[in-house]
C-alpha cells in the first residue's frame, strides 16, 4: 500500500497563488499578459469558436459553450503559442507560463468550489491536447488527475464510496503511467487481469475496494520499478509532467508522419485543456450519453440518443452494458431531461446546425461535456437542410451548402443496408454505383437464359466486350477483372444505371471452369454473391439492401439549386431510356450522345462488322445503307425524348477494331486449330479475319485512327450518320415534335480536320433538306479533348458553333496517362502516397488540364463570342470539377443521368463559392 | 494555201503610236502613266529584280539582265495590274492598256530596227505569260507571233530560207491553236504526221518546203473548221489576243486548283512579256545551249554547260542530236565564247551566285534569253559557298544562307550513284538515311553468321525488337514491313548510323519462306538487294554507290557556322561508338544518352528479364546487381569518349513488356502446343511466362507505367543507374578523366514526381560520394515531353537543374497521334491532303507543341533563371524546329550524330533570320 502523506502540491499551488496575488497584476484571478505582451493561458469563459488557431479545436468548442451559458465544467486552455515556444525552448515552459497556469488553477478552485490536493474535498481535473486540427497520434487524454493517497481519501469520504474512489486511482495510474510517463502498459493490464483473476471478478467492476487497493499498490509497485522513482505523489507536479507530455506529444513519430502525410504545417502545436472532473458513475443519480439535437440517420426533428445510469463514456462505447433511448430519461429525470433538451434547442440555433452532444450527470446536476456539428446519412442531410430552411433556421444558401452533392448519389441508387454484416471477398474499382445481388454467371448467352427463367444473375468477366452486351442487360450487376472506369463495362454500365465493380486485379476469374476465386473463397456458377458499385466491394452471399427513396425534400431542395445555379446541366444519353431518365433528373438537354454504342447492338454489329472489312467505298456504303435505319430510328427516340432540349450527338469516335472480335482470341483459335494439323474453311475463315484485325489493330489505339480521323479517311461514315440525324429531325418535324440536334466533331487537334468534317456535315444536310423541301440549322461543334485543340482554340473557333471539353482523353493526353492501364497500376499508388492529390480522372487537374480549358474557352470566345462552351467528360459530374468549370465560365456541364442531381447541387454550390471568395 | 494580204496590222501600230506621240506625252518613246497615275506596260531596261509583284518572276529577271547591259532581245512587260484590271472588267482591256502597248510596240520596232508586220523584213515577238511565282496550270509561251502569209514572205526573203520560214510559220499556228483559240491540238498533230508520211520524212527537219507549205495550208482549214472564222492575219489582232488569253488563263482552272493547293493569294494576277524572237537555227553560225557559271555537280569553277548549232531550245531538250560541251565553242566561234565567258562572270557577279543561263546565238550575234540561279548538288553547294566566299563574292552570312542543312546529311552517307538506273520495287519510310546493298537475310542469328563469312546482307524482319539487335549490328541495313520512324528499327539503326527503310507496308516479308514479295518480285534469302534509307527506296539487286566525302570545304562552312550560332549543339548518343562519332562531328555534349538500349544488348537482357520476373525487391535487386557493371562500363566509356563535355543521362524510360518476349509468339506458342493437346514443362514454361507478360501488358503502353512512373515504383532500378553513374564518375576521376554526367528523369508530368525522384537519386549519390570518400555534384534535370509538364513549368523547374523538350512524345501527346500507328496510316494522307501542313514529328508545330515549348522555357526560367533548356527529340535535327529552337531561347538541341553537322548550320542560319527579322 502507498504511504500517505500530506499534500505538498496544496501548499505550494496556495504559494504560487499567493506569491502572483502578490505581484503586480490587476487582481488575483484573471491571467493577463506577460511582459512581452503575450498570455499563455486562457479560461473557458474568455475564448470562442473563432480561436480554433490559438486554443485548437477542443479549447475553442468548450470555450463557446461556457460563453453561451451552458453548464460546462470549469477550465482553462493554455495556447498552441505556449506549446511552441515550449518546443523552441527545448522542452522548458516558457518564461511566466507555470505562473499563469498557478493562477489559473487558482481561479478553478474558487469555481469549483474546491481545492487541488485538498485532502478532504479535492479538485480533480483532466488534462487533454486539442490541436487546431483533429489529430491522430498525439497524447490524448489524462482524467482524475490530482489523486494521490491523501485526495484519495477525501473523494472516498465525499462520494461515500471508496470503491470509486480506488477505482478512479487506479484508472489514473494506469493513464499517467502510459500516456505521460510513456511506460508499457502491458505490465498494467496484465497486473489487472491478475487482479480479477484472484477476486474471481468478470468485469473490472466486480472488483471491490480491497482488490482495488492492493492493484493501486501494485501499479505504483510497477510504476517504481520502470522508472527508479516513486509515482509523483504531488498534484502540481502531476499537472505540469502532464502538460509537458502534451506538448512534447507534438512532436511524437506518429504526429509528425500524419503531418506530413495531411500537409498540416508542423508550426501550428498544441493547445492543453485542464478542466474540472464531473462523474457519471457516482450512482443512481449519475449518468452519461450521446445525443443528437435531430435523428441523424433520417433528420426527424426531436432530440435523439442514448445514455447510461451509473456510468462512465467508456461504458457506454465497451457495450457491456445496453443504454438506454434518451426517451427514457424524460421519465427517469424529468427535470434534467427538460434542462437537457432546452439545452439541445439551444445548441443547435447558436451553431445553425444539427448537433452531436455529450453530457455527463453527476449526482442529478447535468454537465455538457462537447458538442460537435452532427454526421449524417444522405437522407437526413436532406431532410435537415430543407426543414431547418422551413423553420427559417437557415437561409437558402446555408441549406445549399449542408448537403454534399455525393450524397445525393447515395440516394438515388438501391444500397447495402448499413446495418448488415458483410464478408467482403475483394474490392474492384467502384465503376458503376448500386449495390446488386444474384448468382454468378461467366457469359452473356448464360445471363441472357438465366434472366429469362427469372433468376437474377451478376456477370462475371475479365473484361467486357460489345459481344456481352446482351448480357449486361440482362444481368443485376456487372463485376470484371480487368479495366478501369472507362473501360468497356464501366461506361456502358454507367449508361445504363447497372451496378458494376470493373478492376477488381485480386479476383482470379477462370471462365473455362466457370468459377472465381477471392479472398479465399471460389465462387462456382449459381452461387449467389453481391456487389457494391458504389464502394468496390465484392461481397459473399446475398445482402440486405436498401431502396433509393427520391423523396420531397429533395425535390425542394433541388429547386432551390437550380434557382442559384449558373451553369446548366445536361446528361450523357446514348438511348431513350437513358434520355428519359435523365429528362426525369432534370437534365436540360443531352450533352453527350454516343453513337457507336449504338453501333454494338447485336442486329447492327453484322453491318458494323461488313462495313469495316469492306474493300472499297462502295463495299462500306452497301454496309452503311444498312445501318442507316437503325441510327435514325436511335435518333427519333433520343431527340422524341428530349422533347425540344438539344441533344449534342457526337460522330464516330473507337478505333475501328473495337467492333471486330478480339484480336488474342482470335490469335488463339488459329494456332489452336494450326496446332490440331486442321485445314478446312474454318481456319480460313479464323486465318481472314485475324489478318482484317491485324491490319487494324494499334500499339496505341487511343492515339490512333479513331474520332474525326476515321470520318477524314472514310467520309461515307459520318455522311450516314448525319443524314440518319437530318432525316430523324425531318420525320419529327412531321410529327410536329421539335428536335434540335446538334453535330459534335470528336478528337479535333487541328481546325482544318474540323473544316473539312464540317463541309461533309453541311453538303449532306444540305442534301436532306433538299430531298425533304425543307431547311435543317443544326449547329455543328467539336469536341475539346486534345490538347493541340484547347492550345489554338483560337483557330479552331473560326469553324466551330460550340466546344465540349472531352476531359477523359484531355486528362489523358495532358498527363500522358493511359487510364486503362493506370487506374489498376500506378495511380492508385500516386494518390496514396500523396505524389499527386487526387486521381485527376476523378477531379479535374486545375494546373494541367484546367489551364488547357480556360486557354480554350479564353481563345475561343474571342474568336467567336457566342460560342457554347460545356464539358461531357465524367468530370461533369463531380462537384469540384463543376466548380472549376463554373469559374472558367462554361455553359454547362454535362454527366450521367443519375449524376444530374448531384450536379443540379453542386453548380449552386459554385455559384455560393465564388460569390463568397469574391466578397472575401 | 492562205491568201497572202496585206500587213494592216502595220498601219494600225503606226497609227497609235501616231496617236500616242500626239498626245501631251514627254516623248513618243517611253510610256507614261496614265491619267490615273498607273501605267500598265514597262520596257524592259525600265524594271529590275525587285519589281517580281508587278511584272513577275520573268519580266522582273529579263528586267535585270536588260539593265546590266546584256544583249537580251528587247521586249517589255505588261503588269500583273494590267491582269488583274482586265479580269474585274471581265474580260476586257483597262483603259489605256491597249494604247500603251502600241506605243512599247513602236518603240520595240525602233529597237529592233523591223516593223511588226512589215512584208519585207518582219519583227516577230514571243508573248509568254509570268507570274510572281512560278505556276504550272497557266498559259505559257506563243513563238513567231507576227508572222502571216505576206510576213512569211518577208521572213524567207531576208533569212534566205524559206523552208526555215515555213517551219516557223507551221509552229505559230500550232501554238496559237491550242493556247490562244483554245482548240484540241490532236488534229494539229494528225496532220503533222500524215504530212510526214507522205513526204516520208523521219522527223520534223526531213520536212521541205513543198510539204510544209501544204501543212500550213491543213493548219489554217483546221482552225477555220473548227472556229468558224480564218486563222487572224493582222498580228495586233494575233498580239491583242494572245495577251488577252494570257490574262484569261490566270483563271483557268488548273491554275486556280494549283493556287488552292499552295496558298497562293488569288489576287495576284500574272504578268504578260512581249519580246522579239531570236533564232538560233539559222544556219551554222547560229546555235543555242544552256550553261552554269560553275559546275553544279562539283562546285568546280569555270563556265559549264553544252550547246549545238543551228538549233532551237526543243532540240536540245529533244535529244535527237547530242549537245557539245561549251567549251567545243571556244574553237568554234571564239568571239562569242569570249563574249559569253565575259557575261556569265558579269552575271555571277551581279546576282553574286552561280546561275543558270539560256542562250542563242542568231548568226554570230549571242543573245541571253534567261539566267537564273542554278541548282546544285549538295557538294557543289558547300564547295561554291566556300569557294565564293574565298573570292570575297559573297558575306560570311551569305555563304552560310547557300547551303542547306538537309543537304550536308547527304554528304555524310553513302548515297545511290545519280546516275545509276534503278528498278524500285516499293517505297518504305526513310527512316535512317544512307544507301545499302546485301543479300536478303531474314533472322538475326543467320545475319550475324554471314557477316562473319564476310558476306554483305540486309536484315529484313516484319518489325525489329531487341533480340534483333546483333543481327542489325551484323548487317549493312534494315528494311522492316512496318513500324513508323520512331519504332525499334528505326530508332536503333539511326543510332548505328545505319541505313534503315522502315514500315514498308507492300513488302510482303514472309519469315517461314525466307522470302520477301515487293513490287510483283520476289526476294529469296540470299538474293541480292538495295535499300535507300535517305528515300525510302527498295531496289532491284546491287547498285552503284557513292561514298561520302567529308571535304575540307565542308570543315571551312562549319567553322563559320559556329562563329555566328548562339545555340549550343549536342548529340543523342547511346554507346560510347555514338559518342566518338558525335564528337567528330562537332557536337559539344551528350543531350540525350538512352540507358535502355543499353539494357537490350544479349548478355544483359537475361538480367533484365529476371528483374522484372522477380516477385519481390529483393528478386528485383538481385538482378540489378548483376546488371551494375555492365552499366557503369556504359558510362565510363561514353563519359570518356566525350572528354569533359556533359553527357545528360536519362534514367529508364520505356514500359518494361519491352523487355520481355513478344506476347502474341508466346500466344501462338501456347496455343499450338496446347492444340497439339501437349503436357510437361515446355508448356508450362511458356504458359508461365505468357502470364508475366500478360501482367504487364497494357492498352497504351505509352501512356502506361514508363518513364518515372517505373522508379517511383521500384526505387531500386534507379538506385542502380545512378550509383552506376556515380561510380563511373569516380573512376574516371580517379584515372584523371574529367566526366560531366548529369541525371534526366523522364516522363514527368507532376513536380512531386520529379521531387521524390531527385531524392532517390540525390541519395544515392550521397552514398556512393561517402563510400569513395569525394564529392559528387551532379545536375538533376527533367524531359518535358508530357504536356502537363509543360503547362505547370513553373513548378517543376523548382525541382529541376535543366528541362529538355522530349518533342517526340510532346507531339504525340499534344495531338492525340501515336506516331508508329499514324505515320503508315492517316499521317500521310493527312500531309498530302494539306490538312497539316507538315508531319509534326518532322517539323515542331508551333501552334501546339512550340507554343507549350514558349510557355514551359519562360515559365520555368521565371522560377529558375539558370534553368538550362535544350531538346533532344528528332525535331533536334531539322532546320525549320532549330530555328523555333533558338527564337524561344533555348541553350541547345541535341540530334542524332550524323545530324550534327547540319544542326551547327541550321543553328547559324537561325540566329541569320532572326537578325533579318529583328531589323525587317
Amino acid at each position: 500500500m502507498a504511504p500517505r502523506t500530506a499534500a505538498p502540491g496544496r501548499a505550494t499551488t496556495r504559494g504560487a497563488a499567493t506569491t502572483v496575488a502578490a505581484g503586480n497584476r490587476a487582481g488575483p484571478t484573471r491571467v493577463r499578459p506577460t511582459r512581452r505582451g503575450r498570455r499563455w493561458v486562457w479560461h473557458f469563459d474568455e475564448g470562442g469558436r473563432d480561436m480554433r488557431q490559438l486554443l485548437g479545436g477542443k479549447g475553442a468548442g468548450v470555450a463557446e459553450m461556457t460563453r453561451a451559458g451552458l453548464p460546462v465544467p470549469p477550465g482553462f486552455t493554455i495556447t498552441t503559442e505556449a506549446c511552441l515556444a515550449f518546443l523552441k525552448a527545448g522542452g522548458r515552459f516558457p518564461e511566466g507560463l507555470w505562473p499563469e497556469v498557478q493562477t489559473s488553477l487558482g481561479w478553478l478552485e474558487r469555481t469549483a468550489g474546491r481545492r487541488f490536493g485538498d485532502p478532504e474535498d479535492p479538485l480533480l481535473v483532466s488534462v487533454r491536447s486539442g490541436a487546431a486540427f483533429s489529430m491522430p497520434g498525439m497524447m490524448d487524454t489524462v482524467l482524475n488527475l490530482g489523486l494521490t493517497p491523501t485526495t484519495l481519501e477525501g473523494l472516498a469520504q465525499r462520494t461515500q464510496d471508496r470503491r470509486f474512489a480506488l477505482d478512479a486511482y487506479r484508472r489514473f495510474i494506469q493513464l499517467f503511467a502510459r500516456i505521460v510517463l510513456g511506460l508499457d502498459p502491458a505490465p498494467f493490464d496484465k497486473a489487472l487481469e491478475a487482479a480479477k483473476r484472484r477476486a474471481r471478478a468478470a468485469t473490472d467492476a466486480d472488483l471491490g475496494a480491497p482488490a482495488l487497493e492492493r492493484l493501486v499498490a501494485e501499479m505504483r509497485r510497477l510504476v517504481r520499478a520502470a522508472t527508479g522513482r516513486e509515482f509523483p505523489d504531488d498534484p502540481l507536479v502531476q499537472l505540469e509532467r502532464a502538460i509537458a507530455a502534451v506538448f512534447g506529444s507534438w512532436n511524437s513519430r506518429r504526429a509528425v508522419a500524419y503531418r506530413e502525410f495531411s500537409h498540416i504545417p508542423h508550426t501550428l502545436g498544441t493547445a492543453v485543456n485542464v478542466q474540472m472532473m464531473v462523474f457519471g458513475n457516482m450512482g443512481a443519480t449519475s449518468g452519461t450519453g450521446v445525443a443528437f439535437t435531430r435523428d441523424p440517420a433520417t433528420g426527424a426533428p426531436g432530440v435523439f440518443g442514448e445514455y447510461l445510469l451509473n456510468a462512465q463514456g467508456e461504458d457506454v462505447v465497451a457495450g457491456t452494458r445496453t443504454p438506454q433511448p434518451i426517451a427514457t430519461l424524460r421519465r427517469q429525470m424529468p427535470k434534467v431531461y427538460r434542462e437537457f433538451e432546452r439545452i439541445a434547442t439551444r445548441l443547435e440555433a447558436h451553431y445553425r446546425d444539427v448537433q452531436d452532444m455529450e453530457f455527463t450527470i453527476e449526482r442529478g446536476r447535468l454537465y455538457m461535456l462537447q458538442t460537435r456539428t452532427a454526421k449524417r446519412t444522405a437522407q437526413a442531410a436532406v431532410r435537415i437542410a430543407t426543414d431547418m430552411l422551413k423553420e427559417r433556421r437557415i437561409t437558402k444558401e446555408e441549406a445549399l451548402r449542408r448537403v454534399e452533392p455525393d450524397q445525393i448519389d447515395q440516394l438515388l441508387h438501391r444500397a447495402i443496408d448499413p446495418g448488415a454484416r458483410v464478408e467482403v471477398l475483394a474490392t474492384g474499382l467502384a465503376a458503376s454505383p448500386g449495390a446488386a445481388t444474384g448468382a454468378a454467371v461467366f457469359d452473356a448467352d448464360r445471363a441472357e437464359a438465366l434472366a429469362r427463367a427469372g433468376t437474377a444473375c451478376i456477370l462475371v468477366r475479365v473484361e467486357t466486350n460489345p459481344d456481352d452486351v446482351h448480357g449486361m442487360i440482362a444481368a443485376e450487376g456487372v463485376l470484371t477483372a480487368r479495366g478501369g472506369s472507362t473501360s468497356h463495362a464501366a461506361v456502358v454500365a454507367r449508361g445504363m444505371g447497372k451496378p458494376c465493380v470493373a478492376g477488381a486485379e485480386s479476383v482470379a476469374v477462370d471462365l473455362r471452369r466457370r468459377q472465381f476465386a477471392a479472398g479465399g473463397v471460389t465462387v462456382h456458377e449459381g452461387d449467389v454473391f453481391t456487389i457494391d458499385g458504389s464502394t468496390g466491394r465484392i461481397i459473399r452471399g446475398a445482402v440486405a439492401t436498401v431502396e433509393p427513396a427520391v423523396s420531397g425534400a429533395l425535390r425542394r431542395l433541388l429547386a432551390i439549386a437550380d434557382g442559384v445555379r449558373r451553369l446548366g446541366v445536361f446528361a450523357n444519353a446514348d438511348t431513350p431510356d437513358d434520355a428519359r431518365r435523365a429528362r426525369d433528373f432534370g437534365a436540360e438537354g443531352v450533352g453527350l450522345c454516343r453513337t457507336e454504342h449504338m453501333f454494338m447492338q447485336q442486329e447492327r454489329l453484322p453491318h458494323v462488322q461488313a462495313m469495316i472489312l469492306a474493300s472499297g467505298t462502295e463495299g462500306r456504303r452497301a454496309a452503311l445503307a444498312q445501318l442507316l435505319p437503325f441510327q435514325r430510328a436511335d435518333f427519333v427516340g433520343i431527340l422524341e425524348a428530349m422533347r425540344g432540349r438539344p441533344v449534342i450527338i457526337r460522330l464516330i469516335d473507337p478505333p475501328l477494331h473495337e467492333f471486330l472480335p478480339n484480336h488474342d482470341a482470335l490469335l488463339t483459335e488459329v494456332a489452336e486449330r494450326r496446332g490440331r494439323r486442321e485445314h478446312g474453311p474454318e481456319l480460313e475463315r479464323a486465318e481472314r479475319l485475324l489478318a482484317a484485325v491485324e491490319e487494324l489493330r494499334e500499339q496505341n489505339p487511343m492515339l490512333g485512327l479513331r474520332g474525326c480521323r476515321l470520318g477524314l479517311l472514310y467520309p461515307e461514315i459520318i455522311e450516314m450518320q448525319t443524314r440518319a440525324i437530318g432525316e430523324a429531325t425531318c420525320e419529327l418535324r412531321r410529327r410536329g415534335v421539335r428536335a434540335v440536334p446538334e453535330i459534335m466533331v470528336p478528337l479535333v487537334g487541328h481546325v482544318e480536320e474540323l473544316r473539312r468534317t464540317r463541309r461533309v456535315i453541311e453538303a449532306t444536310l444540305q442534301a436532306v433538306a433538299t430531298e425533304r423541301r425543307t431547311r435543317l440549322a443544326i449547329k455543328i461543334g467539336t469536341m475539346i479533348e486534345v490538347p493541340r485543340a484547347a492550345l489554338t482554340a483560337g483557330a479552331v473557333a473560326e469553324a466551330a458553333d460550340f466546344f465540349s471539353f472531352g476531359t477523359n482523353d484531355l486528362t489523358q493526353m495532358t498527363y500522358g496517362v493511359s487510364r486503362d492501364d493506370a487506374e489498376g497500376k500506378f495511380l492508385g499508388q500516386y494518390v496514396e502516397e500523396g505524389i499527386l492529390p487526387d486521381n485527376p480522372f476523378e477531379h479535374l487537374d486545375p494546373g494541367g488540364v484546367g489551364r488547357l480549358m480556360e486557354i480554350a474557352a479564353r481563345e475561343g470566345r474571342a474568336t467567336r463570342p457566342t460560342l457554347e462552351l460545356g464539358i461531357c467528360g465524367e468530370h461533369g459530374g463531380d462537384a469540384g470539377s463543376i466548380a472549376l468549370c463554373d469559374r472558367i465560365g462554361l455553359d454547362y456541364v454535362s454527366c450521367s443521368p443519375f449524376r444530374v442531381p448531384a450536379a443540379r447541387l453542386a453548380a449552386a454550390q459554385a455559384v455560393l463559392r465564388s460569390e463568397r471568395s469574391s466578397t472575401a
